[in-house]
């Protein structure tokens, strides 16, 4: 059987530890081809580069693995992966991170790991966005490489259903092993910000957004949950985005 | 009964004609404060600022409303309104846009429009985000007018189930007036992209990324074809993206 070929990329940058991992492990499951970003892209959700134009750059980082530095998002880089880089080669599977940083609940929506691998389910492709719940650049992540292998093999092995992405988030590395693996729902919890207030020094405010995690869900289904008892979460994300009960509702009771 | 009070933002920036109907139509309803960004930032997700500063400067563009600038997404301009120009005022309601271009489809998850009325939802705020399929800069707005109002008023007359912020796309202005208001799903649609590589004057080459939509959606209950048609299409998105039923067949099916 042909090695599937991977494509890996991140929201972190091409230069992070976090890919690099996630590289090596790839390489123990196939071909491996990268498109990241040339910088740090954290927060930048399903952005995309419009009304302006997009470096690609070879990049030598890597050993034995065709890779390239992007100036775009990371939904810039899966697209342009797709349709020029790969335009001939349709990947098996797209895989992004390992970011440095929790992807649990809300904060899907403003994870650039999870629309580069959101835009690879809307090409077809069965994607997983990888997080490790820990901010450190140079954060462990030996203890979720079995992981993710068995987490890729099995999408490789099964697919995904149409318009689906894999969040799969990690607890960061604890004196006790990983519990297992616990496919839920995003946890119903959200960022509360604060704003810090200064002077620049010529007299002008600025400021800084702070968030706080306040967490609202006090079942056992939820991501945020399985990261808190050890055990690694799994997530199936849809694009679709229309709520069939608010249809309902609204069909019902208001006068449109 | 007192005024409600309606925040105002959009993602083609303040000085965007589009604003400016929106802004004057929810005149008409109640009192308006505007938190919007001080740039385009069309093609911006759900983004957000993170590791850098947000600039808030008072603007005078228009008459009789209390108005910011930011300089940060669509998102950061409604954090920055709840948390702090409106820390002691919770709006009543918050609109988005009116966006000069379409927002129909698989666009929601582009659209900066689009993530600051989602972001208004995550607050617990009724909010939504409207959007005229037409890119004009001078587009005419004067069509959809008593569409945005009907809209807002039922909005505030029920609310909006939690998790939920709406997703309104007019057609562009015709001969024939506006048939009605469609509630329907996201067509299952996409952006095929192509890469247009070219030379700088250095000899370096860059890219610009040229995007057609590409609709696989046959069915009469999605936005497309209320639009094609000449409807008003209501879409209500949800931010969980929680698909439970990819969660049961992975729990079913997958050896984890």
């Amino acid at each position: 059987m042909a090695k599937p070929l991977i494509l890996v990329s991140n929201d972190d940058g091409i230069t992070s530890k976090g890919i690099r991992v996630l590289i090596e492990t790839m390489q123990q499951l196939g071909d491996v081809v990268v498109v990241a970003p040339n910088s740090p892209q954290s927060g930048m959700g399903h952005a995309i580069t419009i009304g302006d134009t997009l470096r690609l750059e070879k990049s030598n980082l890597f050993s034995n693995v065709d890779a390239y530095e992007c100036s775009g998002t990371p939904a810039d880089c899966v697209k342009i992966a797709k349709h020029y880089v790969l335009k001939n080669h349709q990947p098996d599977l797209v895989v992004s991170g390992i970011n440095h940083g929790s992807n649990t609940s809300i904060s899907v929506l403003y994870s650039g790991t999870m629309s580069a691998a959101i835009e690879a389910a809307l090409e077809g492709l069965p994607a997983i966005g990888f997080s490790l719940c820990d901010y450190d650049s140079e954060a462990d992540f030996s203890h979720v490489i079995p992981y993710i292998i068995k987490i890729a093999q099995q999408t490789l092995a099964h697919g995904l259903e149409k318009g689906i992405a894999l969040n799969v988030n990690f607890p960061p590395k604890q004196n006790e092993p990983i519990k297992g693996i616990k496919i839920c729902k995003q946890a119903d919890a959200k960022w509360q910000e604060e704003f810090d207030e200064r002077k620049d020094p010529y007299g002008r405010r600025y400021f800084w957004m702070a968030g706080n995690f306040v967490n609202f869900d006090t079942g056992t289904d939820n991501d945020e949950w399985a990261i808190a008892n050890n055990y690694v979460a799994v997530v199936p994300c849809q694009y679709d985005l229309t709520s069939h009960q608010a249809m309902e509702t609204i069909s019902k009771r208001w006068e449109l």
